[in-house]
């Protein structure tokens, strides 16, 4: 085996990795020649996609950069049922079309990362739609109530007497029908997702395949150090533009740099290993963290956005001055006139009415460098001089009529 | 309203009734002109129909006199899922060709109750089979798991480690499915089923259907006063010959005789007040019970039957008189030489070989008034003269060549 594909395979068995099972049939399959079948399940509940939901994809890409065939599963019937794996109660079931359109989404991102001609894609709807009563009957006799109520999650609701439907015990039978379905050699998917992704290996042991390898990695935390969530607001999002990433990724705490290396990039560990040890020296962290920064920055927007961000970051943050115009990112509408309320939303600065509502009380919004708290203003645009827009002391955007 | 009438509802709303819900909306549409829609379920999971499992096809009888439509649902389905409502453990499923055979020799057994001629049959495989696993998703978000658990058959089991599969929480979604398929008003079922019969009104609502009605019964006792069944060989099957039926009839214990009036005959309750009163009178209970036994037999036999059945009865038994030829009940083989095992199989005295076995080491089978234990010795049929086969004290086949 050349050297190279034995480093490669070891990386991906253990940088970021938490559980695999079992790994040492997954090493030796590795090691053979055959083309596994790597597979991905999202259900695509949401429109955001932040660097924590992109750790199993990064991890994807090592795959594929070893030739092996990655099966991206869009669950838009198992969104429909809702998976509570991480959750406390019951979740909202999402319609059909609106799973659709946020795996496109989804999808967009992704190719941030993933080769996407090489992609194998399927809706699970493909086979969920005709599965019928008799079938799930016959799923659910391989799952036990005793185990499912063993899971961590639905033993506290159950202790604490909150309601468990049983639609949730059906949703692993689901994920794991799914793996039969694609004769999945391996299943990779955060730690919440331990439970879902076992489920697979008895049903594919009934339908007469083997058992698939699970591969499962921690949650990485948010910028606060809390669970990285969208209600937190503590999240780095893959279209986050360059300097707004940049900065964001400046503020996490020093405690998660190292792990940031580890689960957010596609450095090898031998190249991890000199950040690991300028982090024991006495260096400021601040300096590691800028070059972590980069390093992201850089995979999701190339390595001259990841230069400018430094850029500005250093201008903004550290000397406290405005950037000038060419370093501010442009935006471009399509509209003359525009609400000040719709335009901050436009140009991704806020995501909701109540963000900007928020942002516009708090005093925190200023246009051309006075203070604003109207969202009914009318901002009248043009494709000579743009509208500085500026959000809390960080967030800058200049607005052209395109 | 007729005082017939009247008189026909108040019995059908008591006689033999355990719960009903809910009684007064019951009670209301039964006064009304509403020709209500009467749904039964079976798992056609055996061959047997005995007198217990005849109890609520007596109350549909009386349904029918009334002038409501029975709805009979042949779980085809659902007998390859499995009802564990009064079991202890999983139940074997059945392959759905030997479920629509059990099916058919269960109608034909209806039919000496029921006029077969106006019932509506369904096999649940007709929507079951299209039933797909979003559906058994939305299906199942309206059951919680606590309440399953709640149910005293999973509760024991749960708390005594006994593994229950998740296919079995499904079952009783799988009932009410049905309910909703065929709009049912009102549910028949023993009180084992009190559950499973409940699950069809909160999908009803979901789906914008009044609730339905639902009544069960009592499970009735075999003749040695444990539960009816086949295990037990204490059961009195609808297909028992008519003097079998009448002896058998005449061994259940005293005590039950009141409660086999009540569930295994269609008299009014006001024409049961007279047996009633000779059961606390001095009278031996013996000849109310032959009384018991001449209506049971008549009803599935006719009175004929009836009336041959109590002069055997009295012959065999109390006179201790082998019968004459004439009165022994006579079976036709068409094979000239059988073995002395496969012929007391053919003729029914016998349900397996362990069976067999257990009669020949008791010394309790006679060939031509001579005690025989070799189950492999020859018989030779002819069409003129019989041979006698007599079992223990009370059961006699003269057997000939067809």
């Amino acid at each position: 085996m050349p050297q190279k594909k034995d480093i490669l395979i070891q990386n991906l068995l253990t940088k970021g990795v938490s559980r695999i099972i079992d790994r040492e049939h997954l090493e030796e399959q590795l090691r053979s020649d055959k083309k596994l079948r790597i597979k991905f399940g999202i259900d695509p509940t949401g429109t955001v996609v932040h660097i924590g939901h992109a750790v199993p994809i990064l991890k994807l890409r090592a795959f594929q950069e070893l030739g092996h065939q990655i099966v991206l599963i869009i669950g838009d019937s198992t969104a429909q049922v809702g998976d509570t794996s991480d959750k406390d109660a019951e979740r909202p079931m999402l319609k059909r079309e609106e799973t659709r359109k946020n795996a496109e989404n989804y999808l967009a991102q992704f190719g941030k990362i993933l080769d996407l001609s090489k992609l194998e894609v399927h809706y699970n709807s493909e086979w969920m739609d005709t599965t019928n009563f008799n079938t799930v009957g016959e799923l659910a006799k391989n799952f036990s109530v005793a185990e499912m109520l063993d899971r961590d999650n639905f033993s506290k609701r159950f202790k604490a007497g909150i309601r468990i439907s049983l639609q949730e015990f059906l949703y692993p039978i689901m994920q794991g029908w799914d793996n039969v379905q694609v004769k999945a050699d391996v299943e990779v998917g955060g730690n919440d997702q331990y439970f879902n992704l076992l489920a697979g290996r008895p049903l594919q042991e009934v339908y007469g395949q083997s058992k698939q390898a699970i591969m499962t990695f921690n949650l990485i935390e948010g910028t606060d150090g809390r669970k990285m969530s969208k209600t937190y607001k503590n999240f780095i999002g893959l279209s986050d533009a360059p300097n707004d990433m940049f900065v964001k990724i400046m503020e996490i705490k020093d405690e998660l740099i190292l792990l940031y290396f580890i689960h957010c990039t596609t450095l090898l560990l031998s190249e991890i290993e000199p950040y690991k040890a300028r982090l024991l020296s006495d260096e400021n962290p601040k300096y590691i963290k800028m070059d972590l920064a980069s390093i992201i920055v850089s995979l999701y927007h190339g390595e001259e956005a990841a230069i400018a961000g430094k850029v500005y970051f250093e201008k903004v943050l550290t000397d406290g001055i405005v950037p000038s115009e060419e370093e501010i990112e442009k935006a471009y509408l399509d509209t003359k006139e525009i609400d000040l309320g719709n335009l901050l939303k436009e140009i991704k600065l806020c995501a909701t009415t109540g963000d900007v509502k928020n942002a516009l009380s708090g005093g925190s919004i200023r246009v051309n460098n006075e203070v604003v708290s109207d969202s009914k203003m009318m901002i009248s645009l043009s494709s000579e001089k743009g509208i500085l827009i500026q959000m809390g002391k960080k967030k800058f955007r200049n607005v052209f009529l395109k």
